[in-house]
């Protein structure tokens, strides 16, 4: 992602504290006051633009929304969006995935969304795929028991990677396709980089797995 | 598979014992008897006509392998090839895969090849992939512990249910290929099928996934 300089970025986040989350780490442990409802909470890592999680809001009203995106100067785009649509179960928070266990507790977030993540391919950045052991032991620390991480890219090498590291780690291949635009999945909701992607005819690969209790 | 009827094709199986093996039951838990060395042996269910393992007898000449094919009058052209080629790590066993316990015991093979398996598309049909968790439960029973199950195929929906039921059963996916003709994956050799559905553009693909000792 072109990574344009945004000095105003930070402080138009700050003036929308309703859509962007700030001091995440108060929330730990009890994120449902931040949507002031039980209702489940989805997270994105890596929202981007917030397309994707805009459409999910509007499509699921009774699911909690939360778009994590490492930089301030491209999450901005999303806060436009929901200050626009006006959507109450959909917010941001402006951190690092990395990070993700200080600012959420074991079952606050009941699945994760992967979207076009970045894919590293050269080997020695394999550490850095949002889909490495590492990452995949972050989410399970802030997932519900039987928590779900859904995935979507373009990329054959990160998707080949992924579910080598999925099975790896002993999670469970619920659901895969080798040609989302072909199936017969319904209800997808496309996101910035699916819509490039597929235009240009990319096939888009899609998977669900779940951590299993017994592990 | 389109079958010819071959009346003559199990007298003349009858005819080469140094290659197709009559009586299987006779020889579990002492195969290597059979080959008449300890090499380890690997075998491929749904052989057809045998390309796929005659060029890997030539590639590997201390693995001993042994086709799988329940039509007498399919096999019987890899008997052909056989006796042409006069490779003495290559036989032939017709029988069907439901029975494969029958003739093999705990350890006997150590590796099991699936290439171009029927996809029976239909969902009702699911028992009947050579994929379905009683097959994989199956190849259990006759694999060492640690065993494999190599799979190739041009057909995407039967990959895309046997990574779920391979997952569901507790396999390793050790690696995936979405795209095996465009991937770095060496001394690759193509199976009748495989020629022809790749040459009609087809994607290959294929995984390799491992049985768990604790399960
Ligand atoms: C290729 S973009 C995809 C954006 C969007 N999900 C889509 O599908 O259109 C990947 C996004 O992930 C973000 N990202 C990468 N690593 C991250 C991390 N460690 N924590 C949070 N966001 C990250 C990047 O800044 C970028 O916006
Ligand atoms: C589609 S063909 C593929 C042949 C070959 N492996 C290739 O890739 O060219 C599948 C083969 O599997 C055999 N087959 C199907 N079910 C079987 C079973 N239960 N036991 C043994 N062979 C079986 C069929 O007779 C057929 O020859």
């Amino acid at each position: 992602m072109r990574l344009r300089n945004k000095p105003w970025a930070k402080e138009k986040l700050a003036q929308y504290p309703q859509y962007a989350v700030g001091n995440p780490a108060e929330h730990k442990g009890k994120w449902n006051e931040v949507f002031g409802n039980d209702n489940p909470i989805h997270i994105e890592v890596g929202t981007g633009k917030g397309q994707f999680l805009l459409g999910m809001a509007k499509q699921n009203p009774n699911i909690n929304y939360l778009g994590i995106e490492l930089y301030e100067s491209v999450i901005v785009s999303a806060l436009d969006r929901i200050i626009e649509a006006e959507v109450p179960n959909f917010k941001l928070l402006s951190v690092d995935a990395k990070d993700l266990t200080e600012y959420f507790a074991k079952g606050d977030v009941e699945r994760v969304y992967l979207n076009f993540s970045d894919p590293w391919p050269k080997v020695r950045h394999a550490k850095r795929r949002l889909t490495y052991k590492t990452f995949l032991n972050i989410y399970e620390q802030i997932l519900i028991d039987g928590g779900e991480i859904h995935f979507k890219t373009d990329n054959q090498g990160l998707f080949e990677y992924s579910l080598m590291s999925f099975s790896e780690y002993g999670l469970l291949l619920k659901y895969v396709s080798l040609d989302l635009h072909a199936s017969d999945f319904e209800g997808n909701i496309m996101t910035e980089y699916e819509e490039k992607f597929s235009q240009k005819g990319s096939r888009i690969y899609r998977s669900e797995v779940k951590y299993m209790n017994e592990k």
